[in-house]
């Protein structure tokens, strides 16, 4: 098995982007990373996009970026794994490239999703839980899924509605850091508790907001990223799981279990220790979808013990200085959740960490050169985790 | 680069589907995979989903079918390359075998178009063409887009609309002998030139019917597939490549140039004489969606030459018998085109082709072990070339 490593990566800006069409906004991201790794577009030998569509009017997405990017005629596909899509379209890439298949492939990331109202959004993310009994018979939509794992986690650790909103601050502080974010102005942990309940007990400021965005990975085999740049950043592990889509056979709403399975098989492929992650990892990406899901996810990967995450945040331990950095680009609640390009959009942001390229009062400091990206699709439906590496990994 | 076997293949009976529900289909043909193999679920390592949607209320095939097929947790993710999804998704598994990051993937292709009414279906393929231009401002659907290659062949090559009628009255008379296609019975040059015209000059019995359909392909490396069966079908090589959505781009009419391109990377991978490949392929599957689009095939697959795949119809030169057996299931036209399912039911065809496992009317003769299939996407935006081989290829 070869080594593969990241030789460029682009990130449009995040946001409500009715100033363009999907293929431009794609494009956006290309550019960027085809400028990065010094290729032109005859130089990647397939791309994948990731995309659920859904609420846009183009049905082949692959098809019109592919064609307006000069990709043609390139082999493609499209790729959906709900809101870990993007993960989804590195891995399999990631795959490609090890197999010797090709030397060079792409991910892109791309979702529009005002390109819809509102509610159809809302209505369209709500079956992409369990559609045939949660969504229909229940009404259940995606705030009420994360308020039963909000719930739970508050009767069983004691967690206050307060700490949830202490992730948005923190979110919103790196967000407000961050040109290519959706939302650049820092909250208060009082502006948060007072906004509105959008499903209790999370209200407006523990949602991440609707976004139109793109970002885009450019992987290539040992030999050939060694030509084309002295810093390539490499995939030391990717581990990928389901779940259950149906919240009433859960064993547990504190957790999700296709995230600590996914975990699992990224440390085991790293050879870094599960036990104790945070001794190797730098700097990491988390899925805040909710303000809830980013305290599971502390857990879930073992940064923090079961119902230690609520010390963490009161503590301040995943800003930069912490005991881990966490979504210091704003994550999902802040940089913003295009879902199909969120994926990318944490590996591009991690990539950057590692190399220490990005905005001075942003940048984790990097230690040990390792970074880790958790990707959820649905409820934990899909669950993705991708570890990066500033040396080449031993096989 | 290690080698990579096929040792499971399930096919559903195709047709009209309203007596199962989209996981119910996918089981059918999981098991018989599982079955085939000798393998069950906890030993699949990943599983890629194939299928289109659009027309099925559930946003997410994959994680139903998953947990359905007591899948859960292993990885999962759908993909969509439009009708050439199915063979996207065993070139994806055979790219992660291949690297050494699991030994056995499965390839899930479903579809169930027959839970939206026809003119509804029939939109949503439109869409599929070139949704921004032709679609919107043309009225575009695809017996529109196929016919433009009827008329363009018809005029270059003198072909007639009898000729095409041929090749409905050839993959009938096969799919009469399959008990898994969706028309079982034979019908002559008359019938069909006597039925009604859907887009000039093509008529009902030039187009392939809506159909609801599964199929499912295991792949395992090579010391895996030695340890499972004694007959392993190697994957020799797979060709992918895009093609402008635009018809009004298109160098050519009278061929998919997607195609073309695909099928030089798979004859090269697969080290087969680009130049004569009916020496070596013993029998192929072609993407017959409508009757101009296997005349099409067989010229862009370097079978016949240009022009000349008229007079191969004529002389039956693709009957069991004659230069190479050609969709000898009944192909899209009469066993049916689930869109997600067609190129994995192309793929478990071919292998079963290969082990001569198929009706004793319906069996090419094996005599260099090789088979191809060839699927399309669009009017040609994704086309894909699998050929397997009865003994291991020579890396």
């Amino acid at each position: 098995m070869r080594n593969v490593a990241i030789v460029g990566t682009g990130h449009s800006k995040f946001g409500v982007r009715n100033d363009v069409s999907m293929s431009e906004l794609a494009w956006e991201a290309i550019k960027e990373a085809l400028d990065e790794a010094g290729l032109e577009q005859k130089d990647i030998e397939y791309f994948i996009v990731s995309n659920t569509g859904g609420w846009s009017s183009e049905p082949l997405p692959a098809v019109v970026i592919g064609e307006y990017s000069k990709l043609v005629p390139k082999g493609t596909v499209r790729v959906e794994a709900a809101c870990a899509s993007g993960s989804a379209a590195v891995k399999l890439a990631y795959d490609m490239v090890a197999s010797g298949h090709v030397d060079i492939a792409m991910a892109i990331g791309i979702e529009k999703m005002n390109e819809s109202p509102t509610p159809i959004v809302v209505e369209f993310i709500g079956r992409a839980g369990n559609y045939f009994w949660e969504f229909e018979n229940f009404g259940l939509t995606f705030p009420g899924y994360y308020a039963l794992h909000a719930t739970a986690y508050m009767s069983k650790y004691g967690a206050t509605e307060e700490d949830l909103c202490k992730v948005a601050v923190k979110n919103h502080y790196y967000g407000a850091r961050n040109p290519k974010a959706q939302f650049q102005r820092e909250i208060t942990v009082e502006k948060c508790m007072s906004s509105r309940y959008i499903a209790w007990p999370l209200k407006l400021y523990d949602c991440c907001p609707i976004t139109d965005g793109a970002a885009a990975v450019i992987l290539a085999g040992e030999e050939k990223a060694k030509e084309l740049t002295d810093s390539p950043i490499w995939i030391a592990g990717i581990g990928s799981a389901s779940g259950t889509s149906n919240m009433s056979k859960r064993g547990t709403f504190s957790s999700l279990e296709a995230a600590v399975v996914a975990a699992k098989m990224a440390y085991k492929e790293a050879k870094i220790n599960p036990d104790n992650p945070v001794k190797y990892i730098d700097v990491a990406n988390v899925h805040d979808c909710f303000t809830i899901a980013e305290l599971m996810a502390y857990e879930d990967l073992g940064f923090a013990k079961r119902g230690e995450a609520v010390d963490w945040i009161r503590n301040d331990q995943t800003y930069i200085g912490g005991k881990i950095p966490v979504n210091v680009d704003g994550g999902l609640k802040a940089k913003g959740h295009p879902i199909g390009a969120t994926g990318e959009g944490m590996i591009a942001e991690l990539t950057r960490q590692l190399l220490s390229r990005v905005e001075k009062d942003r940048q984790a400091p990097i230690k040990n050169g390792y970074a880790l990206a958790h990707n959820i699709g649905g409820t934990g439906h899909y669950a993705y985790v991708t570890i990066l590496s500033l040396s080449k990994p031993m096989r």
